[in-house]
């Protein structure tokens, strides 16, 4: 096996030395006043990042602590429901509603396509009763994006709460938590925002916490709640268990250095490396999972592979023989996915990609013109950068 | 306020040079095979530590989302349970427990004591329906200990299952798990290992996982479910959820360097940390906060406060006049904790945290003889290495 | 053997945790037009540490190559030097001089004194041919410092130039380079400057570079010219030779430190915590090596040991029994120096060495009263933050 | 101006991440037993990276002061010596042999070309008189090597000493010093091991010693003696002057890492990188700068320009739009260096390189087949590693 040179994953994606380094600075103790001071400032840092004026939750441990803590939050038995399902992790958030007591109403669709709006608007008029939306922004496994610019007002003018999924939206999507009126959105460090694999940044509007303080099932007391840090650490300065200090040093540097570049520009970023990654993709002769590319996320390009190859094979060759680590689909289809997320969204990162994939399709026997793909993704980079 | 030189608290402590740098070493994919197998060898290393054959489950987030979760795998409605206080973390687990069903047995001392291993033979045996103990080995707010060695056989002997919250014991305290038929164990890395707050270390004995399996109401499908680390990544070899990467390097390198010094060396090296900090505290005229030596953590000194002088304004003082940061007892008591734990568990550290206290309670109009205290603490220290 | 638990050294001393990221920062090559700019804004940055509007020249290498470049670019043949020698450093710099061709004087007085500025004032007056002045600002072996508030003006009165040894000065001494007219001064980093051992500091006056532009013996195209970076670098922006990027960005951020925290609060920490070491030093009942305090340096403290003991013995044991990093006097006597240098000039630092130094003493059957020493040193330090 | 993503210039290289953060870890005491400890056993790391046992010195700064003081350590008034050019480095030489005193000898030939083993045989059968010969192993800015393997054994069977500039030699070419007979040979550690740029590795023989103290001009008491440190280090276990505790923790590091590798693999990874970039290169429509692929360094590929391009304008555009950093030829002709050195020489990152060199020339206006390139140089990269 080659030694690792890249890794262009779908996250946790790499991180930049500054991250790195303060990731690795020393360790205080969590109620030392100057740690209290950069754990509030991250807050507002994230609140910013938001652009929300809504409080900001920063809880220990992988994205999805978040997810279910906000699930189970929300959900009283027998609510109705709505969960918009274009990949596995809006699939996964239906059985969680599912289980936690709610009257689950679906809109799916195939894996390569994106819900329309229109049709929650028209789903949610038919069905009045609906309370909450679920709404994953960025189905990282497809490498596609919601358009919640849309979907949240719709929910916000029927009076319907939502519950946001964007883990890897944040920091390579626009992403407006109080212009499009969203209650409660779920991001994660580690991969547009290039930070430690170990925080979950949560927003809350005032409306979800009346609805959580309402719930008589909303977890308290427990690692999976949202209301013991409104009521302890908000509310009380005490945190409910300690906290990551080195996550939050780790979460502070990236965020400063998103500020620091503008949110926009590194949205941009993002944008400009999706671009040159999907002319190289297609120009090598592969198709493009996503039915569109206005449905394509801006953190990683989804390449369909052909029928016949077997994409851990794809994934373990690419690995083994040039020491690019890329990303399977995680279920949602017979895909490799070439990430450009954090650090890696930039450049001739995209290059060291497509190289590697369709080189690895040429060993494995298939027919790529890799070459005529870096010459387009090349082009595409110029003119961005002319 | 002054610029902090030493952390002494009670965890997060400090962490050596070496874990700090693996801390902010590259993050890589958490499938990248480098890192499938760093996470297996780290899993081997905490075996090691725990001196288990049986399973280790690694859960992302603060030592308590383990002890949540495992409360929860095995307590089932109406079960009866033995909840063993000497603290406030026991206390709280018995909240827990009530909450999760259990029907609660407690035996209950003040916090500056220890349960007596006699006290848990005998309820057991006028109690013969209880089929779990929960108990702390370490209650760190009230810098005491519990003996396990002697609680577990008396468990096992009954057929009891033992739930043992080891949080700032491994490492720093002789810990046997299979030894002493311990079924579940919870450490945490950012106590004792001088590790990164934010990974919980969790062993699981096959009575436990019979347990865990035969309750409906254990969770699965949620990030505090054992049983999903089981069936998934035991089991299947694929991450209920993304680790962090960097906490687990973190971890791997905390502990290379316990076992490189040996176990025994590690915990001797707290033990006598100990013993110098209680001569220091006694020698300057002030109590120690446990009853006796026996019963005294080997990683943490509690400090009882003189009436009329309360420990936050006490470390508040510490902190800002002489830049140390010391811990209070968590509602254990009025105390003051000088933590030495993990790489403050060595040579001169105690006498920094005596000098720090000693000269605070001075400069608040207390009679203290720092001089003295340093004197006896020295003549400890000179002792074990001469 | 102890662990090394705390580097109480004269230099190196131990550098902090932001200036430890700095040198493990990502390795640029020499012309990347960052690096570019960082050197230049660095340059600015020590010319601002001087306070000075001449020219700065940093070299690479430990502060000895631009002492030696700069006498070798000074010295003509049969030139006229005056050199005051209070120390091994003056001493050595004495042989240089006589090796390098100069016409040698010196006024010397013991190791334990200064060299009174009235008496150099009456040495040049009745040697008006003397054409160069050497001093050393801080004699670090003796601990002890130069008036070169009154020297500097002496000789620039005098139309004297001089070159001036301040490498453990600047940083824990007022000095000013323009104000007081000195025309050659050298710095390194790793003194009180908290910096990498690896990179010289030097401003050079104009009246410096016509001096060496005239001598013809001056080294070019040598490692050990000033010259060449005069010419090729300041003049052409070509490095005569690559400068080691690691350090320049250790020095780089161990300079935005000093300049966040003030020069002016920098000195005054350096002052503080020797006065905080020398009271606890008397105390002990131990004797201070310099003749009075008005010349006792503030980046360390040298003790006298008493007659009997050897500073080689004494460090070891206190190495080895307590895990302490003390320095030795390099020959300017039977001294054991405490530094409080860079981080370590800070609070409790002092207690850690007089407790070390006061032990080891003990341990070795002298009569030494630690808890005084301990006592005494915390009372200034209360005080002084009072 | 591009954020800058890869550094492939031709050294100061990139460092790997454990080389980093040995860069970056704690600095202690250069009197520390633990620093002596790990300075000897770098210096017997560098025996064995230099196939020798002879003594090695390692000095403090740029390689170069240790090629100057070697070469002012052995060259005597009126010395016969024959300095072999072939590009910018050995040009340079010959200044300083002259400077020195030497009775000048030169083989030059033009800068793409090497100097025949064979001329040197007949110019030193016809030059009996001749006493020391100068060469570079590895000419950097041509991209050239010599080869030492063969002009070793002509010199040592004359009687001739040899003085060996292998800066960038080392740990990408074979190199037996003992077996050649290479008296004294440098080597810097920011090339092709990856290290920090401030520090000189030096071996030196017997019979180069005994030159050296029979030369009275030998630098002696000066940063540029070799003297020094036989006398005061490896005679007596005295620094001459303080090294840099940082740059040791790197180069140990680095050492350490190539050692693990394997130094004939570490080899053959330069080897086959460069194989790659040639393959590129030529198949992109460019020719490189050597004569022919046997005199072509492994560390790093030339490039000649195409006339009317000039590698400034050249370089900065791949700086500025691609983010990509190259290196000139620094006065070796009109031509640009792609570095595969140290961690770069790995994988893909070579057609990073060859991406961002031929898309810039398309962008002004050359007719460049970039695709072909990729193509080319993907081929043999799968070959080898297939």
């Amino acid at each position: 096996m080659s030694r690792l040179d890249f890794t262009l994953s779908a996250g946790p994606t790499v991180a930049s030395a500054q991250t790195l380094a303060a990731l690795g600075s020393p360790i205080t103790y969590h109620y030392d006043p100057e740690f209290l001071d950069l754990f509030r400032a991250t807050e507002r840092k994230v609140a910013q990042l938001f652009e929300t004026r809504n409080d900001i939750v920063l809880m220990q441990g992988e994205a999805i602590v978040a997810l279910e803590g906000a699930a189970r939050s929300l959900v009283r038995e027998g609510m109705p429901v709505l969960n918009l399902v274009q990949g596995v992790f809006g699939k996964g958030m239906g059985y969680w509603l599912r289980d936690f007591g709610a009257e689950l109403h679906e809109i799916e669709v195939p894996y390569n396509e994106a819900v329309a709006p229109e049709r929650v608007a028209e789903y949610l008029d038919a069905h009045p009763e609906i309370e909450l939306v679920a709404v994953v922004a960025s189905e990282t496994p497809s490498g596609t994006v919601s358009d919640v610019s849309r979907i949240g007002p719709i929910c916000r003018e029927r009076g319907v709460l939502t519950l946001v999924d964007t883990v890897s939206g944040v920091g390579s999507m626009e992403f407006r938590t109080d212009a499009w009126g969203l209650d409660i959105c779920v991001a994660g460090a580690q991969k547009s925002l290039g930070g430690p694999p170990g925080v979950a940044l949560v927003s809350v509007s005032a409306a979800a916490w009346d609805a959580i303080g309402r719930n008589e099932r909303a977890p308290r007391a427990s690692y999976l709640s949202l209301l013991d840090w409104k009521e302890k650490w908000l509310g009380g300065g005490a945190f409910p268990y300690t906290p990551s200090v080195s996550d939050m040093h780790g979460l502070a540097a990236c965020l400063d250095q998103i500020l620091d570049e503008g949110v926009d520009a590194a949205i941009a970023r993002h944008v400009a490396s999706a671009a040159v990654t999907r002319a190289g993709v297609r120009a090598m002769g592969l198709d493009l999972w996503p039915v569109s590319d206005d449905i394509a996320a801006a953190c990683v390009t989804s390449v369909a592979l052909p029928d016949g190859l077997d994409d851990v094979q794809v994934r373990k060759h690419v690995r083994d023989r040039y020491g690019v680590m890329l990303s399977s689909g995680q279920g949602a289809g017979n895909i490799i996915r070439i990430a450009h997320m954090g650090p890696t969204a930039s450049g001739l990162f995209p290059i060291v990609g497509i190289s590697a994939l369709g080189r690895a399709l040429m060993d494995m026997g298939w027919e790529v013109n890799v070459g005529a793909g870096v010459d387009a993704a090349l082009a595409v980079l110029s003119e961005q950068r002319g």
